[in-house]
């Protein structure tokens, strides 16, 4: 059980573990100013206080929600419902959310519950989220890639590669997209597109896997409704994640499916039922103890994330910004490195002269204390060689200027060097890449 | 995606929630006496104490361990190595551990690791615990059914199933076992038992995937050596959890996987490495919060859960005994009627005249007031029709009693009565069958 995708997101982990003094640009983490033990234990009572005052439990019912064995489908789906209320103005009944291992096992379930046969396989709006491509190829189907364009998602290729899968005789089961500063391409969708990848999936007989990790972190702007919030054919399964708005280490993600399915036995359920049958035999159900750390976030947050989250998005806004205008002051002079400007969410891509791989990775960790993602990954190896992903999440304003700095330097050692030796048209790379002071005081490290 | 082994554990959570004053002898939960939700806040603390003092962490690196992604393969391998030690003397390098998101997750890891292709099968001792054949279901894997005869596996058979599978131009891959007090049995493998399915494995060259939920829990008569501490081959993939002797909430489970393995680039790795690759596709890492609350107890407890459990072994012996002499007084003059008496663990399976399944559970439940579960849920729907399982691990001495009063009342209702009435053959059944009153209560809930 071997592909680049699967290895792709622990070598993140892992690399990141192995140069611990290297500034990373690499993993989608979100900012760590607010986390807190405190804050955990505190949520956790808040929780324990909210079954017993609002839900009228005893101390033993409450002892044995958080620590025994519990319903597969989660113990905080009420909570969920009225976030997703609050904050997107979407009503879904909370029979219809599965709570799952963070958006991962999600996406998992999801996948795993579309696949029949061979002949199914699941679009995805390229370049895509590695997430989406492991848990694919975990279940044995395809993934089928779907441009994204300059709108997000090219609904024109969607419906030729639909109609190019069907002519080859596969089912395509559905199409994953990320519609708020993608993951990582930092594409949004405009709510016309919204509208119209929803009327095509209907038509089509497709579900959209819809994934927002990023939708609250826009750049003052605000947001635009979700796929799910638009959709009034019970076309998206929606897949959520508090990872980046309440804590990584609950590991408490959700679905919400609220679609009639009908099993092999021919009986007409919910899919959310369906789901959780396939979850019981994932991880039987989510930690309890993990859903009150998230429940309990939520009643302290009264259900809005996006006033919750507030000061995150600031932060995110602030450091995509430096992280541009840091570019643009070290390359604007160099025509073979570009990049672009992302309304919001984490990420930038950056376009470059050099083949971007793993063992550049290595590479720049080791001698230029630097790491972040390869582009090829987010395309399971087939493009992308000249691209890679800064995130732009987890980094101090100063630690984004080193950062740059270090990156400069490595791509002046890359080959970015000598361009500048052509003074007049390079000065910016030139200054730059002749810091020489950062790259020795890094291999030290 | 549909099957009995799928739906049946969710069946399991969601009857129990369906009637909360039932008395249940369904799912394998263990006793809710030591619950406390202040010892989970303590062993939270007590594991960041760890962090900071035994392994030097500043402020925000313990933050950061506990709120953060992080490392896949979890944070907590060299505390569950010490105790496997200590209790176990099992001598295991923590890189060859993998935490998950309890036992489940690890059996699902181990199975889709070991699917190469449809020639892949997994032999499991039979009765076979639900959640072995749910995972083997979910990755396409067929499970083929061991006899586990007088000795917990009938190494004759195991020999003659490899050889018919092979002779079919099938890939046995490994067998799974409960040496302990399996899960349904109870039966346990004696020490010359252990040593010959370890040779025999590695003979054959398959892994043993080892599960060990119930070996602490034992009669009083001592352990035995896990099959882990007697290989010496790397043949046991050792599948851990802490659902039953710490907490059921923390969804914390663990493999020891030794192996060296070879990828498809022919790279040698360690097994582990490739299971949390895969682990990385299903849920990306376990919560390290919940991961925290287990370090903690471990912690606490000086690494030895078989002292930290030795009152609730205590109370599971008492348990047991007082059914089996519950059964006894009740059902000693029924010839149709019988049960096993085994040396440990939760469960004891009792043999019926009359067809157990989903339906009469459910009936059970609702006008009884009393949950089991049926025995053909062990064998994918095949065989057990005549037999339920009773649990004995969650129940008070009171409520054991007044359980095996209302299931004397099922049992009654069911046709057992018809034999009562040959009174001079029947006394015992007779006088159980007659007490209306109890049923009457029940209904009434």
């Amino acid at each position: 059980m071997e592909d680049p995708a699967l290895a792709s997101m622990t070598f993140l982990n892992e690399v990141t573990a192995r140069y611990p003094n290297a500034l990373s640009f690499a993993p989608g983490r979100p900012a760590e100013d607010r986390f807190d033990i405190q804050s955990v234990h505190c949520r956790l009572e808040r929780f324990c206080d909210h079954l017993s005052t609002d839900l009228g439990y005893g101390p033993a019912e409450v002892r044995r929600t958080l620590c025994q064995y519990g319903r597969t489908s989660g113990i905080v789906q009420h909570l969920i419902a009225r976030h997703l209320e609050v904050d997107e103005e979407m009503r879904v009944d909370p029979e219809s959310i599965v709570v799952t291992v963070g958006c991962q096992e999600a996406m998992f379930l999801a996948l795993r519950s579309l696949r029949r046969d061979e002949r199914d396989v699941v679009l995805a709006v390229a370049p895509t989220y590695v997430g989406l491509t492991g848990a694919a190829r975990l279940v044995d189907m395809p993934v089928v890639p779907v441009a994204s364009g300059t709108t997000g998602v090219d609904l024109a290729d969607l419906a030729a590669k639909l109609h190019q899968a069907r002519e080859r005789g596969l089912h395509p089961r559905a199409c994953y997209v990320v519609p708020d500063f993608a993951n990582p391409s930092g594409l949004r969708l405009e709510l016309e597109t919204r509208r119209e990848l929803l009327a095509l999936a209907a038509r089509e007989g497709i579900l959209l896997l819809e994934d927002n990790p990023y939708g609250m972190f826009h750049d003052g702007s605000g947001r635009l409704p979700t796929l799910k919030a638009l959709d009034t054919d019970r076309t998206v399964v929606y897949l959520g994640s508090f990872a980046k708005t309440v804590l990584p280490g609950a590991r408490v993600g959700y679905l919400v499916a609220d679609q009639r399915v009908r099993d092999a036995q021919g009986q007409v359920g919910g899919f959310a039922e369906q789901l959780s049958r396939i979850k019981s035999m994932v991880t039987v159900n989510t930690s309890p103890i993990s859903q009150a750390v998230i429940g309990g976030a939520l009643l302290e947050a009264d259900f809005s994330l996006a006033r919750a989250t507030s000061g995150e998005r600031q932060i995110y806004q602030r450091n995509l910004a430096h992280v541009v205008r840091g570019l643009e002051s070290r390359f604007r002079r160099c025509p073979d490195v570009s990049w672009n400007t992302p309304g919001g969410g984490f990420f930038i891509v950056v376009n470059v002269p050099f083949t971007v791989d793993d063992e550049l990775l290595e590479r720049s960790g080791r001698e230029f204390g630097v790491l972040w993602t390869p582009m090829s990954y987010f395309h399971d190896g087939k493009e992308g060689d000249n691209q890679l992903r800064l995130s732009c999440s987890s980094l101090s304003g100063e630690q984004l200027e080193e950062g740059l700095n270090r990156l400069a330097t490595l791509f002046a050692d890359l080959g970015v060097r000598h361009v500048d030796r052509d003074a007049d048209s390079m000065p910016d790379c030139s200054s730059v890449s002749a810091d020489i002071t950062v790259r020795s005081r890094v291999v030290a490290l």
